[in-house]
C-alpha cells in the first residue's frame, strides 16, 4: 500500500484518459470522479476500474467524443441523450445541468439515456451538497438481482444516492446499492473458499445459499427482502422507464461488457433548493444541529460511535487529502501496464510511483 | 369478520368525523383516507384507528378547523403550515396542491409542518398515480427506532411512499416503513407470548432480542441494517429539517399522544409529470410492459407468483370494491361505542351493521 498526493494522481489519471482519446475537459472530469471513489473508501469504483474503462474505449464500445444533447423541451425537466458516452463524462454533465436548473427554478430533474457506468455515487451527492442543494440520484446497472420470489437476473443492483447539505459539518450522503452485498465481495469469498451470509445471494434456483460459487451462478439478494426489491424497481422506473431505455435483463450484462456492446444505462438526477421552502430559518444550520443530535444518541452496548450516512466517507476524504490517496501495489502494477499501452509512460524499469512523482 | 359496502362505510365514517366537529369537506377526506387503508389491506391505519382520531379531537389535541396556509413564496415549492390539523385533512390538502402545481410546472414539491399522522401512505401514492404523476411522499413519525449503533428512541419509523403510474395495469406503489417490522406486530407477539425474529427489534441496551417484551421496552430495528437507518435519516431531512420542525425524539411520543400535546409531524410531497421528459414515447404503456416483464421472470423454487410493489394492495382493493370492506367484529363493537358517544347512533340494541345498512 502506497500513498500518492491527490493532485498528482488526478493529473496522471487525466493524462491516461487523454491518451485513451478523450478531450481534455472530459478527461479531467473522468479523473475527478475516479479519484473521489478512492478518497472516500469506495476503491471498487476508483483507480481499480480505470483499466476497465480503457478496455471499453479500446473496444470502441463507448463513444470517445459523445454529443450529449437535450431531447425534449422541458421547463425544469431535461431528457438527456448521453450518445453512448462514458458515464464518467455523461453523469457529471447531467449533474451540472441539474444543479444550474435547480438554482434558477428551485427544483429540477435530468433523466439520462444512452449512458454507462458513472462511477461512485457519492461524487454526485457531494457536488449537489456543495451547491447547497438536496439531491436524489438514481442509476440502473447491469442485471444481477432477481425480483423478490424470482430466480432470473432481471434487475440491476440499482443504487441510490441522496444528499443533504449541512452548514459547517459534513454533507449527509446516503449512497448504497439496493443489493445486500456487492458481487465483488462474493467473488472474493469464492476465491478465498469462504462461506457467505445467507442473506447475500440466492443460487440459480432462487434459494438462499452460503456457497459463494453457487451465488455467483445465481442472483444477489436485495437488502431487507421485498423492501429493497421495491426500491430497485423504483430506481428502474426513474431511469429506464422514464427515458424509454432498456431495463433489467435487457441491459448489457457484465459478461457482454467485455465485448463491443453498448452499455445502455440510464440515470436520473434531481435537485431541490431548500431555500425555496424558506420562511426565514437557516436550514443548513438546522442540519448541523441534527447531525449533533444523532451523534449524541446513547450508544448500544459495545458501540464506540454513531455515524450519519456519508460521515465515514467524509472522514476518509479528509485523511486522503492530508496524507495522499492510498493505492495497493497490484493496482499500481496494472496502472503501469496501462500507461505503457497508452504510450504515456516510457517502457522502462521506472516504477509508476516514481513516474507520477517526477512528472506531475 | 363482516363485509360492508364501501360507499356505506365511507358515508358512515364521514358522519363520525362530522360528529367529532369537523367540516363536511374535511370529514369526507378523512373518511376516504381511512377506508383506503382497509380496502388495500393496511387495517392498522384504517377503521381500527378511528377511535384514536376521535380521542385526539376530544382531548382538543388536534385542531378541528385548521387554517392550512402557505408560508413561503415558492415557484414550484410550497411550505405549508398544517395548523395542527389532523394529518387526514392536512395530508390530502398538501397532496392536492402538489398535484395541481406539478401539472402546471412539470415538477412540484410541498413540505408540510405542524401536521399529524396522515393515515395510509398508499392513499397518497394512488392519487398521484391517478393524476398520471410519479410521486415521492415522506412523513416522519413518533420516535421508535434508534440510529444504527444507538439504543435511544431518537428516530421515527419514517415511512416512504413512491408511486409510478401505468396505463392499463395497476399503479406501482412502494409504501413501506423504514423499520423492519411494525411496533403493533411486536405487541401482538407479546400478548400471545411468542418470540419474534432477531432482526425486528433491540432491547433497551441496543442488543437484538427475540423477546417481544424486551423489544417493547427497546427500539425497532431499521430494515436492512444501516441502509434502512440511512433512509430513515433522509426522510427526517426531507420532513422535519426542511420545514424547521421537531425531529426524532423531540416529536411527540406514542405515550404522550394520549394527552393534549400537539403531534408535530412533518410531511414532504413531490410530484413529477413524466410527460415533461417526453420525446414522443408513451411512458405509461412502457410501465405496463415492465410490469409484465417482472411478473414473467422465472420463479424461485416454491414461489407461485412474483408481485410488483403495490400489486397486492391493488388486488385487495378490487376485491373490497366487489365484495365490500371487511371489518372484524371487535372493530364493529368499538365503532358502535364511538357512534353512541358521538350521538350518531341511537343508544339501543341495534347492531352497528344494521345501523349502517339502514341509514346509509
Amino acid at each position: 500500500m502506497l500513498r500518492v498526493e491527490k493532485e498528482k494522481m488526478e493529473s496522471f489519471l487525466k493524462d491516461l484518459f487523454i491518451h485513451m482519446g478523450l478531450e481534455e475537459k472530459h478527461s479531467k472530469t473522468s479523473a475527478q470522479v475516479i479519484i473521489q471513489a478512492d478518497m472516500t473508501g469506495v476503491p471498487t469504483h476508483g483507480i481499480a476500474k480505470v483499466p476497465y474503462y480503457a478496455m471499453r474505449y479500446k473496444n470502441e464500445a463507448v463513444n470517445k467524443k459523445p454529443d450529449i444533447r437535450q431531447l425534449n423541451e422541458g421547463l425544469n425537466q431535461i431528457l438527456l441523450d448521453g450518445d453512448n458516452g462514458s458515464g464518467l463524462v455523461v453523469g457529471p454533465r447531467a449533474l451540472e445541468l441539474c444543479i444550474n436548473l435547480a438554482k434558477d427554478n428551485g427544483m429540477a430533474s435530468v433523466a439520462v439515456k444512452n449512458s454507462s457506468h458513472y462511477g461512485c455515487g457519492n461524487y454526485y451527492g457531494w457536488k449537489l451538497a456543495e451547491a447547497g442543494l438536496i439531491g436524489i440520484v438514481f442509476t440502473n446497472t447491469a442485471p444481477l438481482m432477481a425480483p423478490f420470489g424470482g430466480k432470473e437476473r432481471s434487475l440491476g443492483t440499482n443504487p441510490i444516492t441522496i444528499a443533504v447539505p449541512s452548514k459547517e459539518r459534513f454533507p449527509i450522503v446516503l449512497d448504497m446499492a439496493t443489493s445486500m452485498a456487492a458481487y465483488g465481495k462474493i467473488q472474493i469469498a469464492a476465491a478465498a473458499d469462504e462461506t457467505i451470509p445467507k442473506d447475500w445471494a440466492n443460487d440459480s434456483e432462487g434459494v438462499p445459499t452460503n456457497d459463494p460459487q453457487m451465488a455467483l451462478d445465481g442472483t444477489l439478494q436485495a437488502f431487507g427482502g421485498h423492501k429493497g426489491y421495491g426500491l430497485a424497481v423504483i430506481v428502474e422506473a426513474f431511469t429506464a422507464l422514464l427515458t424509454g431505455s432498456p431495463f433489467g435483463g435487457r441491459i448489457t450484462t457484465m459478461e457482454e461488457l467485455a465485448g463491443k456492446k453498448e452499455e445502455a444505462i440510464s440515470h436520473f438526477f434531481m435537485a431541490i433548493d431548500p431555500k425555496g421552502f424558506s420562511s426565514g430559518f437557516d436550514f443548513y444550520s438546522y442540519v448541523d444541529s441534527y447531525i449533533d443530535y444523532i451523534k449524541n444518541t446513547e450508544k448500544a452496548k459495545g458501540v464506540e460511535e454513531i455515524y450519519l450516512p456519508g460521515e465515514l466517507e467524509f472522514r476518509r476524504f479528509e485523511e486522503a487529502t492530508a496524507k495522499g490517496v492510498s493505492i495497493r501495489d497490484e493496482q499500481l502494477d496494472r496502472l503501469l501496464v496501462l500507461a505503457k499501452e497508452l504510450n504515456l509512460c516510457p517502457d522502462s524499469t521506472v516504477s509508476i510511483i516514481d513516474f507520477i512523482n517526477s512528472k506531475y
